[in-house]
């Protein structure tokens, strides 16, 4: 968890993700919906980092869909290889938040993958609702401004 | 759907698998995970084929989850490959099914891999609870005696 | 597979698929990553459907790996409901090949996502090259243009 | 990394896995094939504590598919909750592995599944060859006797 050069001060949550035999393909590498999965993890580790759990916003009856996924794939990961996850808040407004993610291989520091992805806040009844104001400040303080 | 030759008249359920491209690793064959995930469509298809869906058997509060898997792999099953899951009732009590599998690749009738699954009947506080007579009646004359 | 309304003629390949219960979640609908692999099987079907398989492709040492993938999901899709992934060719040059999808729920007619995804057509050494003028001519043609 | 009270010496391997959202299904608790993966994960970890890697031994041509997985489920693992997967070597034979694994709840030590899988020794044409003497001698060794 550090500041990011060039994003204004802002949080970057780093995780660890070491690449399973079940998530190669038949191409030797790891196939692509899984990077979804481990910015998953990114963005969960960021918001743990900054103070709350998701598991805990799911027990208030708050959950953050995915609305939009935008990533580009510049490398190929391989199986065993360990890749550090960087995720930050991009964006919020009070009912919806943008975090940006970077897969990078640990052994050369090459970039595998870049990622935005978009979320609404919704409430038990699937409607866009506010954060409360807890969370709207702590992502607002991870953001840098 | 069919009577099983050798196995006294059980109703045997049938349903075809395409092998997806994310299905198979870097050995370029299925990973052997996947199959449990086949054996599950298979064993739904068959309730569905002697009267009645899962879905409905969730709605009504009663779960049957997996309690032991037996799985072994003959072959291997490739990207693209037609797959035909042949699924069974292989032993019964009040709160606890039994199904027993066997894929095929269409191609060459090869048999890929043949399993067991045991699954108890749970109720919604997850504590063992009887089948409702109407269930383990089909599921009775499925099992062919 | 039919000509798409408002899009210039292309070629639209429609595929079913129904959802598995291992591709839901906790929230009870299905996770965001599982909709990249149905859409990868979308684009192998328009493939198939106009005249070549992605493995034939493969075995001639030519891949399409995916370099982007834009997904805005609308709506969530459920355990055994079936969907329809509508797949059309959206861009080509003779080392990339783009493509558009939709994901509709069949039984209510509703839109759950759409995507684009951006391929290189690259050689066994992993660097970009021309599709063969035959795959590049079948695209072309794919597109309605 | 310890010897196992009561398996007669042998090495344990001991990895920890943190549960992902994507490992989840509807029921809210990790979808059973998914242990499949992380004892994998667990067999690995074990054969690297004993000196040496998965990936080398596929270098050097030799696979260790799965013949024949048994897991028997005794309790449900959860979104973000961490578990030991628990390794050793359970059988061998010159072509032929076996490895027995637990899985652990950390929070509480509840057993979640135990399970053991079989695999053979083949060469690149798929055919059972025998393993090399070092790897055989340090399986040996991490049996125990």
């Amino acid at each position: 968890m550090t500041a990011a050069p060039g994003t204004g001060g802002a949080v970057v949550g780093e995780t660890s993700i070491k690449v399973r035999y079940a998530e190669t393909d038949q191409m030797g590498v790891v196939y692509h919906s899984n990077y979804l999965i481990w910015f998953e993890i990114g963005r969960v580790e960021l918001l743990r980092q900054i103070g709350f759990s998701y598991l805990e916003l799911e027990r208030s009856q708050y959950h953050l869909p995915v609305v939009e996924v935008r990533c580009r794939y510049k490398s190929s990961a391989r199986y065993d290889e360990m890749v550090t996850i960087r995720t930050r808040v991009a964006g919020l407004r009070s009912s919806l938040v943008e975090f940006a993610y970077q897969a990078i291989r640990q052994s050369d520091g090459a970039l595998l993958a870049e990622a935005e992805t978009t979320h609404f806040v919704v409430g038990i009844d699937k409607k866009k609702i506010p954060l409360p104001p807890k969370y709207l400040e702590a992502l607002r303080r991870a953001m840098g401004n």
